[in-house]
């Protein structure tokens, strides 16, 4: 192979890098963005970050936004800017483009295990005020004797186990045993608790949704209660989500909200019932093209799998009445109208909700980001990739 | 913004690049591979391609691998040094790599819509042998256009819809019609059909994928009398896929097959019956630490969404009797036992056969090539992410 490939380069076919044109600059119109792409519609956004910014603000909360929703640095200082107190990350990898951009306040809201990802973090650590999760003591001294043996320290918050059955410590004795283990040990200090409930997040009905919260709150309280007992000090309850916000902010027990999709919005988090409660706008988009009109009863466009998450259902479009994604090919998306009279033509392109934001921003390299018609930025979705 | 990073730069807080270590080295153990990663067993990747290439030779027929499936380079120089005619690729941007490591018979199999795509194959086009699909008269003559316009020409194959209601013409008619205007334009040629049915891949009984082969062999036989009796030669017919190749080749319609998977496996196609047909073995793994031990009835691991693809499945692992991957979420996936004694502990390594494999591909910038215990190779999935 590489001697096929030496032979080619020296009777010089192998060529110079072919120029693969971004799909949009700054100033075009958005019509021209070459698809597909993942856009952004900035005034949405901006609505978003305020909304969500003004309501833990009202209570008194941080809001601390979850970077791994859209793993894009130019997104967390503009949410840093509106005031939030940091942000969190899920992965220590994920983490660096974000301390890279000048982030400085990062909650890595994961366990993390591997002499590796160890190493990486403490390199973090001197740089920016880094709190990790740990479940579970071997874990602990491991990041004890990583931090101390690179010269940094790290806060560790106890995670907690509110319901989700994934990771977490099961009871108030164990919390306080490893909240009493890291006030010992070198390289880490206790912090606080971490509470998080996935699961609630995505319950259909908001009445639901708030006596789930309520559940998880009198089990946070048990916890604060045994840290109290044991004289230990929990400055910090992280936790909650986009779609209990409104209630994990009035809760009294979080001093500060994780949210994510609040920003953006997807199918999954936009077909659940909002009440009065909140309202956050659809900002993120895929642009795909319509590249097959085959028969008249469908549309073929231009993006799948590799473009779109769909393990939460297809991406919808929108400004097209009638018209319904099917299904999701590897690089192939079906759409159906209910009137062959409302299916587009070829080379339309069409803006659609992806059916689940983080994962689908981490399908691409960048995010184009748009007011009205005119393309304003392309923002790199730095952390792209990088699940270590 | 951009105040705050310039005042942090001036301070010397904004660090130099972190180095993310590699996952592994060449030459390192296959234990210390970091996660998550993807794993190529190249003993068993190297029987697959041999097993497919043979069965090709044995029936006359092409065998052109896709591409799609891998996103790699260095796969395709394997497959093509062990006798493949070239190579299928499915987005004008995604072969641009493959061109670049030397390849140069490659097939675009998919309709091509849009000014910044069709320039794009016009640079490709000087460089390689490339064909592409059509099926509409309109994007036939822009494809015309665009390579009279910049001095390329490219082979042009009627893609026909032999069942699967996705792209293609629908009958003969506008199959011959295509080829005589492909005849007659500029910088295209006709060079014969493409008739790929996705969905037959996977039906689940042999003998059911036997009886949609032959319904599709002799729709097949429909379009080549069309061409015949219209007095256009048809060299090539092009389609075929893993789950249906051993049929294919024996079909005496396709004089070239377009299989992917083969070469990998995944939990989809390892699902399905294979008789005594073909004995392809899953050569593709993902690598997941254990990060979290919460409970008796379960195994945290440090991969999701964004390192394997689910909407087919959760991956599976192996070489753990009793051991079931029953949730992937953003970052993380459950495991349980069906006895706790047989639950990893925390740090355990686990080998995981991903769902679905061209989608999982594409989550990832390298695969880490191992043979037995020794990490071999490093080798970059250069057209990830490249969609468009």
């Amino acid at each position: 192979m590489e001697e096929l490939k030496l032979r080619e380069r020296e009777a010089g076919l192998v060529p110079e890098a072919f120029c693969i044109a971004p799909a949009a600059v700054a100033g075009s119109l958005s019509q021209d963005i070459d698809t597909p792409s993942l856009v952004l519609d900035l005034d949405a956004f901006e609505d978003n970050l305020r909304t969500m910014q003004v309501l833990a603000e009202r209570h008194g909360v941080a809001l601390r936004p979850h970077a791994k929703a859209h793993r894009c640095p130019e997104i967390a200082l503009r949410q840093v800017a509106l005031g939030a107190a940091g942000i969190c990350c899920q992965k220590v990898a994920e983490a660096v483009p974000f301390v890279q951009a000048g982030l400085r306040d990062i909650h890595i809201s994961n366990e993390i295990v591997g002499e590796p990802k160890l190493r990486l973090l403490a390199q973090l650590a001197r740089k920016a005020h880094i709190t990790v999760c740990v479940d579970h003591p071997t874990a602990l001294k491991a990041l004890s004797a990583a931090m101390a043996g690179h010269g940094a320290s790290v806060g560790v918050l106890v995670d907690v186990d509110v319901g989700q059955k994934r990771c977490g410590v099961q009871t108030p004795d164990e919390a306080v045993a490893l909240a009493g283990l890291a006030q010992s040990l070198p390289g880490v200090g206790f912090t606080g608790i971490q509470a998080y409930h996935g699961g609630l997040q995505h319950k259909r009905s908001l009445d639901q949704r708030r006596k789930s919260c309520d559940k998880a709150t009198r089990l946070i309280r048990r916890y604060l209660d045994a840290l109290e007992r044991a004289g230990i000090a929990c400055p910090v309850v992280t936790g909650g989500g986009t779609g209990t916000a409104v209630f994990d902010v009035a809760s009294q027990v979080y001093t500060e909200i994780q949210s994510g999709t609040y920003a953006f919005m997807d199918t999954d988090y936009g077909s659940i019932d909002w009440g009065e409660a909140l309202a956050f706008r659809h900002s993120l988009f895929l642009l795909g093209t319509v590249m097959s009109t085959p028969a008249a009863d469908r549309a073929i466009m231009d993006f799948g799998l590799k473009s779109t998450s769909a393990e939460s259902g297809a991406p919808q479009p929108v400004g097209w009445p009638g018209l319904r994604c099917v299904a999701v090919h590897d690089e192939h998306s079906i759409l159906q109208a209910d009137d062959s009279k409302n299916l587009p033509v070829l080379g339309d392109k069409i803006r659609l909700i992806p059916g689940h934001c983080d994962p689908t921003f981490n399908l691409h390299d960048s995010v184009v980001a748009v007011r009205g018609d005119r393309v304003e930025a392309i923002w790199a979705i730095s952390a792209r990739g990088l699940s270590r």
